[in-house]
């Protein structure tokens, strides 16, 4: 099937060209998906209600890591591994942190050459951070229009220092933490909240005169991995060594994600992870659904008016102007 | 006047131990603040109203920047040069990122042992990250019980990566990126979004033999910032060098700071940013109310449970979910 650029498909067009694999229709759904006009929107929850019978099928992995850590190199380093083992791949990317730039100055596909020529890989970048709702609850339904569109690997990349990690954590099943050798007791003690969420913690620039370094840091991050309580899951998170450069180790990595995959498969906790992720996710949507509501609520717009007002000129305090603004 | 640890003072004694910038009962009142006791709650509420006036004759100060680039020392150095300039300083600290640890491994007043003894100086860490409403709201109103104590210049420390850069951004004057010499255009990229916040970009660690690579990052980030579209408030953004370490450049970066809090207060975009923030901060509020006072409703609970197990089972989209729930 051929589509115009101007002429929209029909819903039943979107349905076959996604469920076919076909990314020309999938880069157009998900660009449905991240609209906030009336019409899209309809077509949107149309479409997601329909292909959800086709989703939840891949793995679902989250790569996070501080700038300069080489999260784009492995990444495609790792997606052209998976399609010689002949996965079909898919990189998102979440960037909640720059308003202006409207996601990373390079775009995703300038940084992953490679992959972005790969007949068996997909790469779409974040969507705009003032995207009604966030830039999360359009990642997450891309998700489901890749794996309906027969993705077997989604890979969701943070870009960006920010609050993405929680976010991109809490759409994945697993979540890979990238580190640097050499990393000394502030960084460790900092990168804490970020360890914690981590499945698997993979040392990257393992190479040349990194190697020794690399070595001591997966020692120390190890002993540091014992300080914390276990996981839910049950996991042991491994901590590995990798050169996104060389290739070296990558394939150790897939092969504890595949580890992780299966165990987590077959003790169930795959399957409530995800559940409570959803739940989770609609709580979120709802929160943001409410405040909206509320301050498009004719009736109580005088009101808020008047106490914003009053807030602004110190007139009250930021407390008592909430209680006020509930009674 | 001399407080027992077990009786908790009254109204008056609080408001009159915080004017007279009695640190112990500054604490317990920062304590009664991060509070959800209902008790705890109204004498906050009253507390707050009260010291209004005597609040907002800070210069709040929020500090930034990646792990290691040794954000607790420079505060310390900065801490100790303000209090010998007869200055009183307050360190503040954001965390929201460490669930379980709560807070940074080491606490704050470890990492800055000098300023924790320094008489003029008072050192405060993040409140837990489950307090009532999150991290933000406390840390701001610690900032105005701070100011009506007397502390001059007020220190936001971001501790932890996460969301706290904007946090942080939103509840000070001046926002100040601290840097690492010699980061690659990996890190520039990444880091576009935090950049785009500062009021001063100060490259750390210019000493021994970083000193070379302190200029040329000094170099890039200048000629990055041009990149920017103008700051509101028509401030130039500074990029300056210093060592923590030896003291080197934090006298400079005051003096930036002093700069512009000068410009800020005769041009107005203080007093107005201020007025912006404390609006924010109330919207904020408004959201979390919203959103507690929906999940408690006993109208709404039955079908908020139904339409969560239907998502969790995924028998419909979490998109559909959401219109559902507002029907």
């Amino acid at each position: 099937m051929a589509f115009s650029k101007k002429i929209r498909p029909t819903n039943y067009e979107f349905l076959h060209g996604i469920s076919d694999g076909n990314t020309l229709i999938l880069s157009r759904a998900i660009t449905i998906i991240e609209s906030s006009l009336p019409d899209d929107r309809v077509l949107a929850t149309s479409l997601l209600d329909q292909v959800l019978p086709l989703t939840g099928k891949s793995i679902r992995i989250g790569v996070t890591g501080i700038p300069g850590v080489g999260k784009s190199t492995f990444i495609e380093v790792l997606g052209n591994q998976l399609t010689q083992l002949g996965k079909k791949v898919a990189v998102l990317s979440v960037d909640p942190t720059s308003s202006l730039s409207r996601g990373s100055i390079l775009g995703d596909k300038t940084r992953m050459s490679e992959l972005a020529h790969n007949p068996d890989a997909y790469i779409r970048p974040s969507p705009a951070r003032d995207s009604l709702g966030g830039v999360a609850p359009k990642t997450r339904e891309a998700i489901l229009l890749c794996e309906a569109a027969g993705f077997d690997i989604i890979i969701v990349e943070t870009v960006g220092v920010g609050q993405s990690e929680t976010i991109v954590r809490d759409m994945t099943d697993f979540f890979l933490l990238l580190m640097i050798p050499g990393a000394g007791d502030d960084l460790q003690g900092m990168k804490r909240g970020i360890m914690e969420m981590a499945d698997a913690i993979v040392i990257n620039k393992a190479d040349g005169n990194n190697l020794q370094a690399a070595k001591i840091s997966q020692n120390a991050y190890s002993s540091a991995l014992h300080l914390f309580p276990p996981k839910a899951s049950g996991w042991i998170v491994p901590v590995q060594t990798c050169s996104a450069i060389d290739g070296t180790g990558v394939a150790e990595a897939w092969n504890t994600i595949e580890q992780y995959n299966g165990k987590m498969t077959a003790n169930g906790f795959l399957f409530e992870n995800r559940n409570q992720q959803r739940i989770k996710w609609l709580h979120e949507l709802i929160k943001e659904k409410l405040t909206s509501d509320f301050f498009s609520n004719s009736l109580k717009q005088d009101q808020i008016k008047s106490l914003t007002e009053q807030v602004a000129q110190e007139k009250i305090s930021v407390r008592k102007a909430l209680e006020l603004a509930f009674n």
